[in-house]
């Protein structure tokens, strides 16, 4: 499906993409060691649990807002309801890895933590249309994220019980296709809504690859053997690089 | 499905119809007037558009609380999204009947109002499987309040493009079957639960009865020709009797 | 401070007394046994703790509504700060009485209950200035109720040690004297926010002198010895009617 | 006041005012042509116009989570009270500056609505205690920011009537004094809930930061003649530089 405004929606999110994976802590992390130590990947999965487990939450909070058309409102309630549980799977994601901490003790890393904040913001008290501009990016990130995730899977020598986190949402990006893009043409009335969808989509994305980076830079501090909130993974992972 | 703690809400739910189908404005109905005209079942859709349109905005603030178990978050956000857009069948209905008001110049019923609060403030601050007391006996409705309704369609001689309110329901009842009993096995963890969800169940149907109630006044009075807020109907129903 | 619509609102008000003093329920009440023994006045203090610990909450939401005028944003909270920590006054009383059962064992009735869920409602889903409709009356209320509760303190011979949320309340009325007045005034805008605020007063008042009834039932029930949620009161109290 | 906790929390908080202070933003404009600019001046208050309108709401939301304790409560609502309208003063002294714009069109930068978002998390959704962690810097910030605002105070030439939105600050820091300090020791319960307050002091400085560090950029940028989305000052402002 396409119209001018999706046309000018996935410009400037391909923008953004380009953007951010040209961010020197992107390079650092493809060409060092991290890239072949497992407690990169396992850090990336403790702050997929906690984000993924607000999803349905603060995109069900969305449909309880006043007036929308009804089309929108069974996108919210179907699309949360179909993220319900998958911090689960991150979580058998690390258990596979051999992680067998408890996940009340994944720090929260503050990148997350905004993360995670924002989208209850936009949900509840900005834009009802707003957070579609996180979906639109986030349900199509396989293809631009996908070849830096190959990268782990082959440096790190992951094995598909290892990665069903990545594999279900890769498959959901294909199974939802136009989904996005049919309930934002329906969903957005006025050049307002489409402006913050825009302004959601660039947010959010920025605030993802704060993130990562968080990550990466937890990740070797973890690696070079300095004091972290992460070294509870030692014990199961270190040395564990492929 | 059974277990002792469904048979016991079997039981409870059983009697309060019993209890709350021999009130007497119940039996005045129907052997009165007001069974054969129109506008009473114009005045019931008026309230079901009503709380029909805040049904799956309650239902969804439930998957939003914290530490459910995640069959009772899927089941809130999919029977959610089953229910929006319910309230346009009722407006289809008072359309087909010729009812041409718009909704916002609907009556707001004490009673319907009360029922609409009562489930958000057991969605929002109450035991978070107390709203499945609702579900329990409203999604299993029509077996026990079918004669009702059959009663009224007979003596009006409805269509069915006049009653598909009532019709999708009853099919949505069969289709569920099982649903809100498996799910209150896994979302209810201790005595309290279940005695929450007994509540919710006896303080719905009394306040449905009351909202009947109310509705039935109304029909009364504005057959009997006295001043009432539902004069609207007049115009296109007065004279309707079948 | 007065103004057409004020004297329209303390019409509406002075008649709802008038109409609701009238209930059988409260005749009953005044010439019975239930006047002279302390377990009713205990009933109803239960259900003040309950409804009084919700109030700041539910007053307090009503500021976080948005676009509402700085007088009136200013008004619930500092009226919501006043309130706080009322519950204990109730507890206080019962203690006083010697009612030593922890709060937690307090039955909610439906009633009750049914107030507390639509000051929450009208507070976070309805017209943003109705929740003045109950002020306008609650705070007010010495005035018409004062009547009946001196009844009950003679009959029963409370002390003041006893009556301290009661007391404290009608010096909160005296004191408050225009509050309510002045920010009705300010806030209510059009003909539909007086309507909200009537129709919100209406009913709280109601919905108030249901929770009395419900009240004064069980203390009769209680009297005669029937079996009661509340009979863990007996041993405290039985036998204590002046 | 104090105790072990307010100390270790009094020395975290200046660590990351020392941190802060030094970001090369911060040196760039105090020695730059910025800080005789008024535009920069500008630019500030119309983000605090922004933050400062949702500051008592999301202040009031704390109130309403259950379970805290009474004086905490009412320190979240008089608090709350207190900074209603404060929004006024900053567009107050825009006024006074010569700003025409409707506060419709001031841009919301983006760590601006990061900062908004963050306290509306914490207040619903997090520790809720946590968001004293933002009171207890924000309210005794004039001591280490007071030289920063003196700075342009005296640079652009600033009246009493262009910085009353500083001064109520300034003022009410001094006249708080201890509230916040008295509170934290009476709120929390936990190592968990002054680990809380920590995180939140410490997410809030830096987001604070962040937002600062935007501002200036777009002052930078607008007074170098870069297109801008605070173009709309030019008008009032440009040349105004003292």
């Amino acid at each position: 499906m396409t119209s001018p405004e999706l046309d000018a929606l996935d410009a400037h999110v391909k923008g953004l993409w380009k953007e951010l994976l040209a961010r020197p802590a992107v390079a650092t992390f493809l060409t060092g060691p991290a890239i072949r130590d497992r407690r990169s990947y396992a850090i990336y999965l403790t702050q997929a649990y906690h984000y993924t487990s607000h999803t349905p939450r603060n995109q069900g909070l969305v449909a309880v807002r006043p007036d929308l058309p009804v089309a929108y409102r069974k996108f919210c309630l179907s699309h949360a309801e179909e993220e319900v549980g998958h911090e689960l799977m991150a979580l058998h994601d690390l258990r596979a890895l051999g992680v067998t901490a408890d996940p009340s003790a994944f720090p929260l890393l503050p990148a997350t933590e905004m993360k995670i904040a924002y989208l209850y913001w936009i949900a509840q008290h900005g834009n009802p249309v707003a957070r579609l501009g996180y979906s639109f990016w986030a349900e199509n990130s396989y293809g631009p994220g996908g070849p830096f995730l190959e990268g782990m899977r082959q440096s790190m020598g992951l094995t598909a019980a290892q990665t069903t986190f990545f594999d279900a949402h890769a498959d959901i990006d294909a199974k939802h296709g136009d989904d996005v893009r049919r309930v934002l043409v329906k969903a957005c009335r006025t050049p307002e809504d489409w402006e913050a969808v825009h302004r959601a989509a660039q947010i959010t994305m920025r605030t993802s690859f704060d993130m990562l980076e968080q990550e990466l830079q937890h990740a070797s501090a973890l690696i070079a053997g300095e004091p972290s909130p992460f070294a509870f993974l030692d014990a199961d992972l270190a040395g564990a690089a492929a």
